[in-house]
Parts: C-alpha cells; sequence; structure tokens
C-alpha cells in the first residue's frame, strides 16, 4: 500500500492543530506525521505524540545529518518534519497528515507534487489578530511581526488545493474529513484499490 | 450563487438512487435533480419527488421542444433531464446532484465539462449480476442484454473523477457526502465563497 500525503497548513493562529487532532480521533486508516521542534511545550502537549520537543543543539545535527524532510524558522523557533517517519507511515496507512507551517509546505511542495494541499484559515482577519495577540505570549516576536507573517502566509493560498474556514471546530473537523476521504475515491487511484473490475470479465 | 454540478452514475444495479437518496436525507443545501421517465413506477417512488412519470408520446414531445439537457433510451425506457429545472436548481442551492445512466453522463459532460462525474459500482461483478437478474422483472430485455450493457457502462468509469464501491450502503453515503463537500472547498471556488480575505488588509 502507498498511502496518500495530506499537508495541512494555514497561517499561525488559525487553529489547525486542533482541526488536525479532532479530525484523525474521528477516521480510522490515517496516520499523523509528527514533527520535530524547539519551541517550548504548551500546555497538554505531549512529546512523542504533538512533537518531539528538541533542543537547537539536536535540531542542527540532525539537519546537518539530512534526517529532515523540510525544516523552516518560524516566530524564533524551528520545525521540522522527519523523512525516515514520513516513508514509513506511508507505507502503513492510506493516508498520512502533515501539520506544517507555510514555508514547510511550501518546501514539501518541491519534492512531493502529488500530496494534497489543505489551507486552514481564520474565519476573519479580526479572529487571527486577536488569536496571534493571544500567541504574544509564547513568541518573541512584535505583534507587527506576526501579522506581517499571516499576511505573507495567506498570499500563498493560492498554491493550495483546498480551503477550510475554521469558523466552528466541527464544522472544520467534517471539512477534513471529506477532504481526506475524497481524495482517496479519485478514480485514477481506483486501479490500486480494486483492480479486480479490470481484471475478470464480466 | 452558483451551484456546483454533481452527475452520479454507474451501471444499473448498483445501487446509485438509494445511496444519493440516503446521501441527501444527510446534509443541508444540495437539491435533487428530478428526471423525467417512461418507465413503470417502483414501488414506495414517489411522483415529482424520485421522477416525473410521463407517457411515451409526452416525453417525445418535450424532447422535440428542446426542453431536455439529455436524454437516453435503457433497457427499452426513456430517461431525460429538464434543462429548466437544472439552471434553476444551480442558482438556489451549493449543488445539485444528477442521478443518471452512463450514456447520460456521457452526453451532459459535452455540455457541462466543469460538473462532478462520480461513479457508482457494485462490490463485485457476481453481486452485480445477482442484482441484475433481480432487476429482470422490470425489464424485457435479456440478462445478456443487461450484462453486455454494463460492462460497456464500466468500461467508461475512465470518464469520471471519482469511484465509490457500493459495498455497504452508510460507508457508501458518507463517501459520497465527502465528494460533495470536498468539492466545495477546492481553493479555485473559494474566491465566491469568502472574498473578504482578499478585499481586506490585514
Amino acid at each position: 500500500m502507498q498511502g496518500l500525503l495530506y499537508i495541512v497548513s494555514g497561517p499561525s493562529g488559525a487553529g489547525k492543530s486542533t482541526v488536525i487532532k479532532s479530525t484523525l480521533d474521528k477516521i480510522h486508516g490515517f496516520s499523523f506525521s509528527v514533527s520535530y521542534t524547539t519551541r517550548e511545550k504548551r500546555p497538554g502537549e505531549i512529546d512523542g505524540k504533538d512533537y518531539f520537543f528538541i533542543n537547537k543543539s539536536t535540531f542542527l545535527k540532525m539537519k546537518e545529518d539530512g534526517k529532515f524532510l523540510e525544516w523552516a524558522e518560524v516566530h524564533g523557533n524551528y520545525y521540522a518534519t522527519s523523512k525516515k517517519f514520513v516513508e514509513k507511515k506511508l507505507k502503513e496507512s492510506r493516508g498520512l497528515v502533515l501539520d506544517v507551517d507555510v514555508q514547510g509546505a511550501l518546501n514539501i511542495k518541491k519534492i512531493y507534487k502529488n500530496a494534497i494541499y489543505i489551507f486552514i484559515l481564520p474565519p476573519s482577519n479580526e479572529d487571527l489578530e486577536k488569536r496571534l495577540k493571544k500567541r504574544g505570549t509564547e513568541s518573541k516576536d512584535s505583534l507587527e511581526i506576526r501579522l506581517k507573517d499571516a499576511k505573507w502566509e495567506i498570499s500563498h493560498m493560492k498554491d493550495f488545493d483546498y480551503v477550510i474556514v475554521n469558523q466552528e471546530i466541527k464544522e472544520s473537523t467534517n471539512q477534513l474529513i471529506s477532504v481526506l476521504v475524497a481524495e482517496q475515491l479519485k478514480r485514477e487511484r481506483f486501479d490500486e484499490r480494486a483492480p479486480f473490475f479490470f481484471k475478470k470479465q464480466l
């Protein structure tokens, strides 16, 4: 089996991690790619489940050793996706979901052109600003820088296949489930799923 | 609003009408295109809801008057989709679902290239044969002809965007819902749905 790769991204503060978590709790056969990060653990986060939390020197060593599919620096913290983890999970499951910032998503797109790119937006600019202000406690950057970054990130929505406006977590979850499932049903992927119709004559 | 047009098709006996009905019962904002037919009403079917049941001479008059978007003859019965009905419903709803035979779907594809084409398959050839035998009571054609038609229909699966294998009605319903919803989330359609992100500066 070769599973599909789903890249879920969007400006920080759009709530993408919550939507992904809620989605993967509700469906079977899909896995989540756990990223490496140097940022501080937030309350409720679990090492090895939400992220692999590592320090900067370990991160830079892994990067040097070519262990990462992509890496990015966002608001002073490093994030990366492990090559080995992705390749293993794609063999084991129908689909693997990656939670990455927009920079990371664009880097992955250079390698995995056939992955499915999903952009999650906050419901409005006002809402985004509110969420970014709240995030201010974790980041050393000024609100101005965070808003500028979000603007750049939203300008790259054009590089994505689907857009989910995260108005209400339950609806966004259903929408993400729909994208994951519908992509599995694409006709050009049917050959691998149920070849009996072609092999057997009626 | 300009809704999306979804064409659901497949060999007769695949159970597409049941899947469509169950899908539209579960979601809001989507309508069903009621077809015209000259075939006999089956138990439980309602005129004006499942089909508009008309006789052959009325059918031929409407066809002559150019009222139909497509029409087809299947196993000695006529089926057609009303142009006016489709245009009206596409203005009123997020999506309009058409239940048509493969011939009809291919005819519609000549006109609506941007519609979404979904193919519903029975779980196996054996199952298809069983269902077609059961249908024998309604049709004057021999089983041999019905099998030959089904073979031709399945050979046109390549012209469709999605394939759903109707193994279990609940799962097929969830899959059809996923396709209807995911297509609404395509990024190129986002402009029309939530233009505020582009009009307002962060």
